[in-house]
């Protein structure tokens, strides 16, 4: 099964351990952005997985291409031009020091993308599964066209559509608002990951529970069979709980609670979320066992530095059935 | 507002993360003393801070006084002549090991110093603090001394004192007690950190409470306007409980207890606390706000690698306020 | 006092931190073996130890003889020749994710050990303890007689010999099974370390108890005098609950039950145990202390990093009296 | 162009910098073969690379495969089953000091291999080179093989075969010698690297000259076009000259002699000549610029840290022109 | 003496060694930029340097300004605001590879900068001397007309004022070209670094050789004093030559030539020179020797990681003496 | 071969690579001390070598007697008690940029030995070899003594002893000159490594040639046999030529000139020399074999990292006999 991602990769730059940004003298580096992380961990879930993105042709840009092909995600459908290579920099906290990202994205690669420079139809030819987050179409006009074409070629060959409409309020600088743009590419969707809140806010569609938000927005976009969501209590930087839950129109499949201390890297635990109920979605017959994967994916991608989720099904298996012990494998 | 903090600076040498002295093969540098730490948490709050010391002069003694200044505390105060930078090696430990630490601090460039080294008029001149610790005293007649001076040149220029009277008994090697010494220097402070224990043992002042024990002291020393002290639970060397309580002769303003885990280094957090005392005391009108201050700044030092702290005011304040989530500041 | 193991030491190569196999690209080398452990921890504790190994006559053999020897090990009667060093590599895990561990010790120098290479009269003159595990009857025929050997030597001069008689299924791969070959090395021991469930796997000996099965042990095997175990509690790869027990043919002595987090390094923990309870059988004369010391140090190696406890007397005595505070020493 | 390499990789394990292994408490970890170490150097000249291996199923031969995707080699065509992954350890000398090896590396994955693992006609069509060299026969019977079927498909399909005829004494342990399996492998070969002392040595082919030995390998094996072979002056292990020749049966095309310091790895650096002439050879219709297209990558690469050449066309050619000012490019 | 030195300062990020982006996962960082390394310089030759940029408002933006402050240069009048802090990413070569720079410096806070943000009268008051170079006019109109503002405010208060008119095509983005904006700049300096072919291209000043050029410039640009340059010859990237020459009005003093290997770091070398060259000539009465410490200084800074020169004034005599033999100094 | 050695081991801490103090924040570790360095090299060479010192009794101390038991020098004979670690602080430099040392053993364990603290009988029992340097004397009137008894009991015992006599002027603080202290020490030698120069500062003896000076030293002094010296034509940091030679009262051996670039590391280089020196004089009958050996040994320690030769005597004589090549080991 060949799933396809579109966004932006960021190098992710941050200091050793939780040291700050003012004390350290060296940054290890990382690659990451939300959609290649979800290709990614599907990789590693031994599907296969293509990422289209646009880089700079640099040395930088050919290193971000290495890295997702090392994770085993193709980059095939990649393209090199301008623009430079979009950068965050994260300082890790602990304890009640929360960890903090300076972006540096502006004017990226990617955002300079043009409609014209992807192959939709050639890209997506035998896909099983697009994916795009909320982040894309803030970046830029080209980048938002050309979700947007993605998505209708995605439609016309039958290939499910997931979005994490994730809305970053100091994006969205290139003279559009999420209002304006997002829901013509909502349109084409089968899953939507977002709150209630999110959906009053982009779209005005407004409902007092999950359960009656998630009907109201199958109603304003028939497409839509599945909305999800995490709920994440923030104990400390170190110590979170988190859960899921997934809408089918029908019913609510929740899935447990996971209690998660310590915390290694809590980037792309969100990614590593959907990957999981994509990869559930697409493999299992059970929509409340594909939650209860998506969750426990996310749980155990807390534990792994880098912002991609580098676990395997069996590993998600273990803790997904209730083993959390943490146990020496020889 | 310009604070002066006087005092001997040490290079700390210690391993990798929890490594033993006796498997490591490198050793992290910091620098740190108690005193210039105060100085380093004040100047990241934003005040202008500068530190008293002797170094010698070579290049290590030059090192130092750069890590000083790159944490914004000016240097043009110091002095640099013959002696030994004083050093401590620092092994971390974790759960139920207990961090250790040998000190290697004996015939430093600190302890050498003079009371005619330092011109106390120009180096308070415009102060608003001064602070000092017990430490200093106990190195040598000549850093009693010059000490001495320093707080008797405060009074003269109105500049408040405040002294953490803490009592090591392993230094006071040059032939005097503290008992000798402790008094005239405690003479001229505002402010006294220390418990009923030491109040007894260096003053023989006695109080069967924090607060009958702080009347005493006012008594005995009719400049103290405040005495404060904090109370750490040590459930592990990775978890900690902490408070702290400030007494005006009138009321104990008392601080919330803070829950700390895990342990990144424990250091410092003492002189955390007086430097967020401080702060509040200069900057807000409100005793019970400046305590709170203070107690947030020092849980928070916990998770900052090295000597000092490195928080910011407004990290300490989302703490103080009773955010300890450590969510992710984008 | 003189201590002598006897057992395969490896090369163990983990990634820094936490990292996966798949993200690393440089590896951190420690040297263990279970029974070289229990020897690096009985120096520490100020006793001699001389471990009998067998090496690859090579610069990595020798780097595995200093390794021992830096801790204080003799390595004299170690023997240098002809195979591979044995190595494993290990990812250590975090909260719900497991550490792993990946063998590579097929056909090393130690597998290829020969009877007559080891003479054991020599080795064992003047020893007070004799110690082996498991591990080395299972690599090969030649190992399983050197042990014998060993141990009717041990038996000859009046050597009391310990056997931690952990079975792994996976290596046993010479020909024989550890029915055929475990009962006849078990005759000459003095200390049992086992469950009631390897009692029965390994010798068809059965009790429903700890204290049953250790009866029943004793019938069968009369030399024994000592059956002692752990209890692990994994609650997740960072937090484990420990407590030990001994049954001397009369009594069951039980310890406290540590509460250990966050782990740093899990490996050799049960090793650690068994160095603790050699040292203070050897030591005190009380038994519920020894295993009280055993399960103390213990918990203090989880906090190590490295196969080898690295806890003094005087650490492992703070915490069996009970204070786990982890209070900085200064 | 694609082009198919065939061969094992190993982990390469080394200390930092020139530390001994008698030294050090890390590794560096590279990948690298000889086969593999040609196929990563033209995927970064631009052509399409693909390498046939086989290695074990666990995460360490995920990593293995995951380096080769990174420098974007295909990994389409590996096999992954029982044994181990080869390694081996390097210790970079300097000055007068030679590095060193050791390997370890017997009854790998790769030596395993059995010829029906791998179809051949699927890997080599469309293919327009095949490489291997003499460590793949010298592992195994299977090895040997299933690398004879290779070149006999490759001549099937009119693949162009090149082969470097490194000779090994201390591998060849599996009861054949290379005159034996050498010459029905050579005979399908269109480009060979060796000496006039390997061919006497292998197949009893002499010539008094390199041209002669040439002409007479060629009589020999009819198939073989071009005849190569490097010169290397080793001055220090810091300072090496080195050229290169290529007989095509008519005239001996030769290098500039390159003088290499300080070098920082000097190992695959006969890997990236022939990687350098086979690109040459592809792409230019010149055999004298092939071949110092070749020396001059070679060059380049002891520049490079591990066993690939990561060096471009561009700098490359840079180079092959003469210059060697290594003038900073911005 | 206080001197002022303006320009943007870059985050440097680097692989270790002599890694290739493409392999690294880490990066040193370094902060640097033409006009700071030349206060830094003067500030370990025991100067007063106080460096004015614009950096922006985050906790990289103080990182780099404690970067200045930890090697002694002032930041006093460093502005904080909007943008982005600039970035380059240095790939360090060796041998016959060259370094690679990648710039990512659009936009920065300091090309943000507005004239009116710097109160060139204040900054000015008491210095002896002003530098800046070409890289400034080039990054946008507000930092050509800041400069301009503070060389007219220099003129106005009698500061000399060096110029090292470097020229970087790929700069000068934003609509003006060097041959419209120099000029006016050029007008103000005592002291240019410039080649006779710059000052063709920029100055339309002809000269057949450096003293032609030299006499030329002088009479365009009558405040003009003194004109220097150095000269480099690449031998490879670890062997340069560099030598130095000053040109009075009448005379051309050379400075020896340097023979320098092996080189650790190249970037800053030339603004070693010219930071050398005005401590000379502010401190000795000779020209000569002026301009010989100035070389013996750059070629010092080869030897010295990062962007700037930390060697001291008795160090660069040292070799200025003509004593290259680095003998251990204990 | 039993070597006994006697003097004070320091721990040396240095900045990675070629970084200046005034930018590092780690430092490595390496232990060393002049007299333990040349035990450390005879071990490697395959002799028993123990060395004798004093070191505090903390966890520091232990650590340093683990590094000489880890390259295979016996620490049985040394004693712990009270004072500090010594310490020394190294910068190693580049090309024209010397190495630095800032020394700081003032007052160590090792300077408080009383001379009853060491059994010299029990020490030097069985031993073939004593060594010494000036270092010792100069460092406290309880070294001085405590080596003069050392000396005593040797030349009772019939043991040949080596004095390198190294005169440090900042060092003999202790009130006595070396010219009071040296000659008693010098007298029970064999072996003195000098040249004329010290010899006429330290014991008042004259001669125009190393040859007459020679004599003259064994007309002075009756036991000495040997006297030798070495000589470095330092060029840079990085590249140094070195010759020894040997006078038997009648002839002088010299050894080759080796050129050595680059260099890793300087120091105990001549260390390096005189352990090969009485390797040689104990093993071959040969003294010019002897020479060179040692001269080889020394040039192979500059290509080692710390203070210890790690050097083999296979690699020695693969040096020794001509082959400088450096060609790869496998």
């Amino acid at each position: 099964m060949k799933i396809v991602t579109f966004g932006e990769v960021m190098l992710r730059l941050s200091p050793p351990g939780v040291e700050r940004f003012t004390q350290t003298d060296s940054l290890g580096m990382h690659f990451g952005g939300t959609e290649a992380n979800v290709a990614v961990s599907l990789a590693q879930f031994g599907l296969q997985a293509a990422h289209v993105t646009r880089f700079p042709d640099h040395s930088l840009g050919r290193a971000a291409a290495g890295y997702l092909r090392k994770y085993d995600v193709s980059t095939e459908y990649i393209r090199y031009g301008d623009g430079r290579l979009g950068l965050y920099f994260l300082e890790t906290g602990a304890g009640s020091r929360a960890s903090q990202i300076i972006y540096d994205r502006v004017d990226s690669a990617f955002a300079r993308i043009r409609p014209d420079e992807i192959d939709w139809e050639t890209v997506l030819a035998g896909a099983s599964w697009f994916h795009w987050t909320g982040i894309t179409p803030a970046l830029s006009q080209g980048a938002a066209d050309c979700l947007l074409a993605g998505i209708q070629t995605a439609n016309r060959l039958g290939v499910p559509v997931s979005g994490d409409i994730v809305y970053r309020s100091n994006l969205w600088q290139y003279g559009r608002t999420p209002q304006e743009i997002m829901p013509a590419i909502t349109e084409g969707c089968t899953l939507i990951l977002g709150s209630k809140g999110l959906f009053s806010e982009l779209y005005g569609v407004i409902g007092s529970s999950f359960q009656e938000a998630g009907h109201a927005m199958m109603k304003r976009f028939p497409n839509i069979r599945y909305i999800t969501d995490t709920k994440r209590n923030s104990i400390s930087a170190s110590h979170n709980q988190l859960s899921a839950k997934l809408f089918d129109g029908k019913e609510v499949y929740k899935s447990r609670v996971y209690d998660i201390r310590p915390i290694t890297d809590r980037i792309g635990t969100g990614d590593a979320y959907i990957a999981g109920l994509i990869y559930g979605l697409l493999t299992f017959g059970d929509l409340h066992r594909a939650v209860e994967f998506g969750a426990a994916a996310s749980a155990l991608k807390h534990t792994i530095p880098g912002d991609v989720n580098l676990a395997t099904v069996s590993e998600v298996e273990t803790l997904e059935k209730g083993d959390s012990s943490g146990k020496l494998k020889r």
